[in-house]
């Protein structure tokens, strides 16, 4: 399938759990990473910050195994169905996804990132 | 909340059916869109392509009842929580991610959109 990279090389990836269907994260990848997540079966983004590829969970261990990759009818944004260790957000809770709108906390805290990002 | 727009106005949003779970498609909104969203209840979008605001289902009475939305941690993207009529792609599936990367199809189609987007 045909991906649609937009100006900058990027793509919108959605990361969803799969048994929850819980919607984690949204974050981006360059063609790299999607072959690299791919070929490892673990989700790479492409930070547009650092200006580098990550393997999610690099640091914390909270690490992202993708069981299928979607695509949407423009090819332009896709979904990674993970199974995700422990939790995705680096707050602390389950998904980035948190908060409504309103401010409302609609999110479970899974770790205390104190602990996980010490050091 | 804040939102973090990008620098041309805008911020990815992901639609999701608040009672399967799935995925529905990911779109673009300006503030305005957002302000539209929260004061009429149906999910509005920005079009990169004709540049303007549009509502989802205009065309199609495929409307998006939006029942809650999120901001996830970076305050650069958010979910609204939808009630979808009849199906979400323009192709006729429920979803606008009914492939894998791999061309497999996994969306059910739920509409003919030969019928529904004739004349």
């Amino acid at each position: 399938m045909r991906i649609n990279f937009d100006s900058d090389g990027l793509v919108p990836v959605i990361a969803q759990d799969y048994k929850t269907k819980k919607i984690l994260m949204l974050a981006y990848a360059d063609n790299e990473a999607v072959e690299m997540t791919k070929k490892t079966g673990f989700a790479h983004y492409y930070s547009r910050s650092r200006k580098k590829i990550w393997k999610k969970g690099e640091d914390s261990g909270h690490v992202q195994e993708v069981l299928s990759v979607l695509v949407d009818c423009d090819e332009d944004a896709l979904v990674y169905l993970v199974n995700q260790t422990i939790g995705a957000c680096h707050t602390g809770y389950d998904s980035c996804f948190y908060r409504t709108i309103d401010g409302e906390i609609v999110g479970e805290k899974v770790f205390d990132p104190d602990k996980v990002y010490a050091n």
